[in-house]
Parts: structure tokens; C-alpha cells; sequence
């Protein structure tokens, strides 16, 4: 089951603004309709809260507890739509980032390949699209 | 026969805007001129209406239900502009969403390639050359 | 349904030895299972009957009607094996070459690409395994 | 030589702005200093006036007709730069489109590689450079 | 858990030998050593049983029962070699083909992809390598 | 109309042998049916007659030659298998090769991709299914 | 020694704004420092003076006269950032363009890829960053 | 351990605006928790100092001592983030430009592929997303 | 120091004989001579001794052990001939396998890329060119 | 001009036949009859003499004399077929190797792009056609 206490975090390094993407493609779950696997890859993209703020104390996620929290979602039925929504709420209840964005894209049923992007805070406009 | 009725939706899963992209590559009818069959790929990409609203209710298309749809075009004569303006309109009266746009990519005859774009409401700058 | 009276042909222009190949990025047929359609390539490969002999009077297939020929499969539904073997089969009557090789790409089906290979006659070593 | 006669039209479908783009990877014309053939890829892409106007009742070219009028360069002597211009100049005239833009690349003479660009109206900027 | 009683046949449909490939993009298993999953891609390829013999009563493999005789890997620990080894096992004693060959690539863990390659009878030379 | 007096030669180099190939992107000639421009790329292949052989006083051909030669295709209405099998009697009767290839590729016409190959004399067996 | 005497002009053909790119694979110069040869790729991309303008009669630089341009680099010595500010201002005096651009991509030295880009004048956006 | 002394510099060769960029992809350092490389490559992207300015005499890092600074970091323990946001540290504090981006692409562990990026000054826009 | 006792084995899992390939994309080493860092990428292919010898109790190499022996040369001065030949005779002596072959690919120094193959026994032919 | 003194060597390290293979895309020379440049890529294959004989003392070219011997070229006037015989006769007499191939990838003149392939001793069959 999506297991949001396996994430950990550590302290933004810097106050300067900075921008941290990670990329995903061994992601799987299963579809609640067919019991069959999903597979996709997630790209978590996000500019991390400021050392000098309060969420800045917890402001980057730790990269082998994202691991073990995706990993999580192995054996859960669950849409497309909605492993994107709650991957983007959780990650963004446990950093508070500036922004943060996330792009699954889906390798496809019935011939029919799938991107699902949702987003939090004013995203850069140049990332809107990818 | 392209067949509307074939579309299901679901309702909108949030209120936070996102976005939805399908891609079919199967994509054939025929051309009414010749009757020689058409190859292409079909995007949808659309801001579904959100949850919090009437349209949300129904906001998001099934995909198994799209592929079916797609399927109805097999044996129809039509031409690239009117089947991308065609999909345009009747998952615009089905989703009543925020914006939507079809980019249709045909494989082309008699030498030339041909991607026919057709939108719907406000469609993110970003995406407007895609 | 498949037709093979739609196949045309025309004279080997050469008793010398040499090799035709025609790819089709653009076959579809139905799956007779589930209905939905198939979609694939399909690569002819053949050494045509000499020039100086019986069968090289009509040792080549005319291009324009083996379109049309992949065209009859349209609706028809017909298993991946049985396709390539079908072909071969009517391809191996009407041209009577030296060799022929049928290789048929599909873009699968539940997460699984599939390709069928048939031969006739002594194809050539370096082809076997394409 | 170039025929803008050869150029048919049919009436745009909607009234609503959409997009056409047809690319001919198959352009060839002779450079008018060393008679030598020049080989490249014409893209046209524009937005047809809407079909509530007068220009829309003939403001899409029509596709086989596009094809011969490229191929009626084909023993022209003419320069990149002319030959990307006139083909502007001809589809405007006929088309009246809101926004028009031809791409010609050129596989290059030299070892130079060569893109012209010429526009025509308002092209919205996420083509401009295109 | 594998399991072997999820896979069907049908009768090869014809006695000329041709080969039949299928590529699955979507396996995952799980390491025995550390429970984390692992994600390859699995190429079967094999000459089926002869239609004119027992064993070509049974010669092919159903396709969507090949699917979940994968998926029925997925919560299994198990090495790469062995289930490379296991699949090879199970395929021939199911289709007793007149050669087969299984061909793993794993997405590599610690920084080192790997591929393993089991064979079985006489696999033609040119695929001795792939 | 394709010129034979166009093409030059010159000595062959060495006795040692070895390999030359010259490929062409840009050859482009007339279908005889329809009268619309095919477009191809010809790969030319050879051995040469040794240095020391009567033959190798004229072994090689000229580059620039060989395009003219090429180019002299442009107006001709002639079959794929024709452009093919007289490229290689045309440079077979000039070179007296050890052996030679003419490997045509053609972008297609009707969905429908062609590769025409001739050889002449004991290709070595590497090449030949190139 | 780069020699601004070898460019040739020619008028540009209309005053409607258009863009002209010419790219070269085959750039080398010498590092002043160790005397090596440097492999780069040059962009020469600008929007001509108006044909109804003084610079328009002499607006568009000729394709060959620039490839001997580029040829008389080849044994000076010179700096990546030296090369593209020099051809930028021979080329913006001779041509006295609305705009211009020059990329450079070096093959790298020690491991490192470089490109330098110098612009003059009001360089169109969607360009800046190419 | 990182050695900023290894960098230097040479003076802005003009005060036009333009742009410097450096790719190494041969980027190692170690991983401060297990001890194992990491490997990546390292995008210095930047408008240097203007000549006529005082940071202008020294705005533009020679290219072999940034070679020999990035090979500092080969033996030190030093996160992702870390390493970004130093090397733009160190760079800015050397070089005073206008506006410079560090983006530092990992090979990945675990499965995920991380990219960081750190920018310095006003960044034109068309970059930010890089 | 490149360190054999780092390597692990396990017994074959089975007397048939079966390929077993491992690509590290991470090599690193120094060049004696100018101490700088070279990068590579280091294939191991093998037969392994089958379960049914002596050998074969310990005929396949461990994953991470391997990824922590090729993590010895980090900073070792070797020269590429050296660094294939060792990694050959050293998995040969832990080993015994049937066959084996290294294959190492240098990202290059100077301009020029190298690959180094070092075999051990018979190695199957298709595999001799790789 | 074309400088074997430049090349030096050193011993081969083993007695055990293996395979090295250096590959420059950065050679370049003046085609004697226009003096323009032609830019290509050269591959050196061989089998060096072993170790435990009188070639095998001088049995490996050693790399940065390669570069420089390849450089020497630079503004000779010399033939796609001289350059190839010539390197192989110059590499030959100097390493006295098992065997030895040459493999030189011109970028082409008048669009026809050019492979020389020149070979010396007995090459073992899977590298003839490369």
C-alpha cells in the first residue's frame, strides 16, 4: 500500500533558488479495474523550500526513501489519474516546496499511451508543458 | 460509423488543475476520395473541468471507451481536417473541459506528411505549437 | 477478405540472380479472438524466378496490387501466424520464386510485440535470423 | 516550371482557428548557376481563414494538387532563397490564410547544410523560429 | 508464484518450419537478496513443433496466457539467471519445439545492465548470438 | 536519359584487395506508370580489378563522374528492378570488378518501402544480404 | 589566414522579413595554444536587410564564397571564443543584417563539449537559446 | 577535494553580450553515505563579464584548469546537491558574470535519474528550464 | 588497487550450457602517463562451467562483487591494453568458465575512441566481431 | 605531408591474441584536385603481433602518435583510395600485425558519401564487411 512514512527528507542546502528533478522508470501498479500491472515512469520535479525558512528544515526528500515509497504502490490498484494526484500530495504535505510537479507517463493500454502531469504553486512556465 | 455514444467518462478526481495527454499510434480510416485506407496517430490532451464543478462530474474520459470510439472511424470516409475537428467536438460536448486539443499525425500519402491541429478554449501557450 | 486475385505480376527482367524486398509500415487485420484490430509490417523478401524460365514470366509482384492485396485484410479476422503463413503460401503460388521470406512485425498486444517469420525454398543464410 | 495553376483549394471545414502543416521530404529543384539538382524538405504550415469569411470558401490546398505544384520545380533553376519565397507567395495568394509560414531545408551544397523561413501575418510565436 | 498451469497452447497451423518471436517490455521480478524489484525486458523465440506430429497438436503458446504466466512472477524471488533458466524449462516441456531460446535484459542494478541467454535444441546460428 | 559516356575511371591503386563503396542520398527518377518522381538512395559496392590486372588500368570510378551519371536518371521513366539491374550492367561492363553490388533503396509509394539488390561475381558472403 | 575579402554578397530577393540559416559540419581551426586542430560545427543564422534598404542590395551572404571563408581558418591559430566573435563581425559589416546569430559547437577538448553563441542586434526570442 | 586555486581564468575577449558553454561528461565524485561513485555530466552555461569591466579581465574560465577542477572532486564524499550548488559557488565567486547555470545530470542509483540545477544572476528565460 | 580477492561466485545453476553477459557503463581508471582519468565501458561475456564439473561450483561471478572489483582500478595507473587483459586472466583463473570474452570501449583521448577485446577459449563466432 | 616517423609503438602486453581498434572522427586532408577539404573518420583494427615474438616487441601503435601521424595529413593533397592504402601500408610495415583493416568513412562531395576498406592478412571473417 503507498506508504507515505517511508519518505525522509533532509535540510535544503542553500537559500538561493534551485531546482531538483528525479526520474523514475522502474515505476508499476496495478490497474483497480483488471487487476493487471501498470508500468510508467514518474519524474518528480520541484523547487525545494530555502534553508532560511521553516520548511527549508525538511526541504529535500531523501533519494532511496522516494525509492521504497514508490516501491510501495507495487501491489495497489490504483488509476492513472490518481497515483499522479497522490504522489503530488504527498511529497508536497512532507517538503512545503516552492513548487513542485509531476509527470507520469504510462506505457499504454489497448494501443494507447498516456501522460498525466499535476502540479502545485506557480510552476515555471517553461515546465508547464514538459 | 464514428460512434459518440462509445465514450464514457469518469468524474474529475480533483479540483487542482492538471493535465491529461492520451496517444494513440493506431489510428486508421479511409480517404473519401480514394477509399484507400489513412494511418495516423490521434493526441488528446485536455485540462479536464474540475471536481468542484457541474462538468467535473464527468470531466475525464475512459480510456477503454476511447480506444472504442477511435475504433469506429475504421471503415469511414473522411478527410484529416474533418476527423480532427470531429474528435475535437464531440469530446468537447462530452467533457466540458477547461481547454482541449487534438493533434492528428498522419503518415501522409503521395510523398507529404500532414499533422492537422485543431484546440478548444484557452489552450496553454506551451502547448499551442505541439 | 483476403484475395488473392487482386495480386498482379509482371516478367523477371534479368536471368541473373537478385533480391526484391517490400515493407508495409501500414498492415491492419482483426483479432478473431476479441475483434479489435492488429496492426503490423510486413516484409516480403524473394529471389524472383529467372528471366529464362517458365515461372520468370510472371516472377514479380506488381507493387500497386500487393497493396491492395494487404488492403483485403482489413476486416478479416485472422491470427498472427496464420497471416504470415497465408501470405507466404499466396505470395510462394503466384510467383513461383526461387526463394521467399515473409517477416510480419506486430505492435503487440497486452504488453507483448511479436514477430512471425515464414520462409520458402533455400533462403539465404545471412536472412534466416531477420 | 513552377505552376501555380496546378494549386486546387477546398473550403475550410470550421470556423474555429486551427492548424495544418503538410512537410514534402521529397523536393527537388536545380541550382540556376551549376545546373546541379538541389534536394530538400518543404514544411507548410498555416491557419486557414475560417469558413465564415470569403477567403475560407477556398482557404485549404488541396493535398495531391500541393504535390504536383512542388514537383513542377522540378527542372527549375532557382536559388534556396527564391524558391522558398515563391512558394509563399503562390499559397498566400491563393490560400488568403490568417497566418502562413513555409520551412525549406536543404540537404546542403558544400557541406552546408541551408533552412529558409519565410513568413507570412501574425505566425504565433512558439513557430517562429521553427 | 510462477505458474506453469497458466499457460495455453494451440496447435501449430502449419508443418513448414517459421519462427515465432514475442518480446515482453514488462517483467519484474524481485531480487532474493534484497527483496528490492527488478525490471527486464524477455524475448522468447522458438521453431515450433511440426503440424504433422504430436507435439505440434500443442505447438504454440497462447499469447495472453504467456502474459500472465509473466506476471505471475512479480512478487516471486527469484535470481536473473534462474528465472531465465525456469521460463526456458517450462516453455519446452509445455511446446517440445524443435528449438527455443529465451533472452533476458535486465535494467541492470548497481550501475551493471546484464542480459542472459538460454537456449534449447538447435537454435539456428544466426540467433546464437542475440 | 541514363549515359553510360558519362562515367570515368581511373587506375586501380594497388593489387592488394580491397573494398570501395559509394552511396548516393539523392537519386531520384520517373515512375513509367504514373509519371511521378521516385526517390531513392543507391549504394555502390566493388571490389576492384587489381592493379596489376588489364582491367585495373581502368578499375575505379570517378566520383564526380558518377554523379553525372546518377543525375542523368532524373527525366527517365524506368521501374525499380530496371534502375537497379542497369546501374550494375552499366558499371560491370566499365570496371570489370572482382564483384560488384547495387544495393537501391526507395522511399516508397503507397505505404509501401522497396529495397532492389544485384550482384555481380562472388560477392563476398558478409554483404550479401545488405 | 581568415580572409573577409574571399564573402560574396548578393541582394536579398524580397523585403518581407525572412530568416536565413546556413550550418557547417566541416569548421577546423588550430588551437593557438598547443598548435592541436580544433573540429567545430558553425550556425550562421540572421534576418537579411530588406530588399528595399541600402544593405538590402547586399543583404544575403553566397553559399560558396562563405565555405572559402570558413576553408581560411583552417591553419589559424585561434580561440573558440576568438573564431565566433570574428566571423559575427566580419559577417554583421559585410551584410549589415536586421539581426544575427553565430553558434559554434566544438567537438570538445579533455573530455569537455563546448558552444559559444554571439548575437547581434534584436535576435528573435525563441532563438536566444539556441 | 575540490580545489578552487586550480581554476583560471583570461579577460572577456568583447563587451557584446554572449554566451559560453562547457559539457563534461565525465563527472565522478563518491557518495558520502555508501562510499560508491557517482557519475554524471556537468553543463556550465554562461554570459561572462563584459570586457570594458573590471570582472571582465578575468571573466572566462580556461578550459583545461576547469578540466582539472572537476577532476578535484573525483575522491570526495559529496551529495548531488551539494556538488551543484558548490561548483556555481566557486564559479561565481571567480568568474563576476552576468547571469551562469550549473546542471548536473546523474547516471542515477537506485533505479532514478536525477538532474539539479543552480543558477546564478537573471538567467534568460528560454534557459531556466535546461 | 585492482583487487581479485573483492570477487564472489556462485555455483551454475544448471548443467546446460547458457550465456551470461554483465555491461558496466562506469569504468574508470588513470592513464599512467598523464594521470589523468579515463572512462570506459567494460562488457564480461561468458559461457559458464556447467553445474556438472568441478568448476562449476563456482563457475558465475556475483553482481556486486563485480560492480566492487571494477571499483578497485578507480585509481590505478593502467594502460587500456592492460586494463582488458587483466580483468580477462583474472575472471578466467576465478572462474574456469567454458568460454569468456571481455570487451572494453573507451570514451577516447585526443579525438580518437578506442575498444579493446581480450578473449578467453572458444569463443562462439558470432560473438568474435563484438 | 603524411610522416611515419611520427608513429611510435610499444610491446604487446600478452601472448594471447586479442583486438584493438582506434577510431578518429577527426582526420582530414585536400582533395588534390580542387584542394578543398575532405573530412572523415578512420578506423584502425588489428591483431597485434604477440608478445612472445620479434613483432610483438614493436607489436602496438601507441595512441598519441597516431593522432599526430593522422594530422600530418592535414594539408596534403591526397585520394580517398591513397589515404586508405596508404595508412595500411605505413601501419602494416611498422606493427608487422596479424592482421590489420582499415576502415576510412568519408562525410562525401557532390552528395555521395564514400567507405574505403582496405585489409591486410587474413581478417577474420566477421569484420570483412565492416
Amino acid at each position: 500500500m503507498p506508504d507515505i512514512t517511508l519518505l525522509e527528507t533532509f535540510a535544503t542546502p542553500t537559500s538561493t533558488p534551485f531546482v531538483i528533478e528525479h526520474t523514475s522508470d522502474e515505476f508499476t501498479s496495478l490497474c483497480p479495474k483488471t487487476g493487471h500491472p501498470d508500468f510508467g515512469s514518474i519524474t518528480l520535479r520541484y523547487g525545494p523550500a530555502p534553508a532560511n525558512t521553516d520548511a527549508g528544515k525538511h526541504g529535500c526528500v531523501e533519494l532511496k526513501s522516494l525509492k521504497l515509497y514508490y516501491q510501495s504502490f507495487r501491489n495497489e490498484g490504483i488509476f492513472y489519474e490518481a497515483v499522479t494526484n497522490r504522489i503530488r500530495d504527498d511529497l508536497v504535505s512532507l517538503l512545503r516546496p516552492a513548487w513542485l510537479q509531476i509527470v507520469a507517463d504510462w506505457r499504454g493500454r489497448g494501443g494507447i499511451r498516456s501522460t498525466i502531469r499535476a502540479d502545485h504553486g506557480a510552476v515555471p512556465g517553461h515546465w508547464l508543458g514538459r
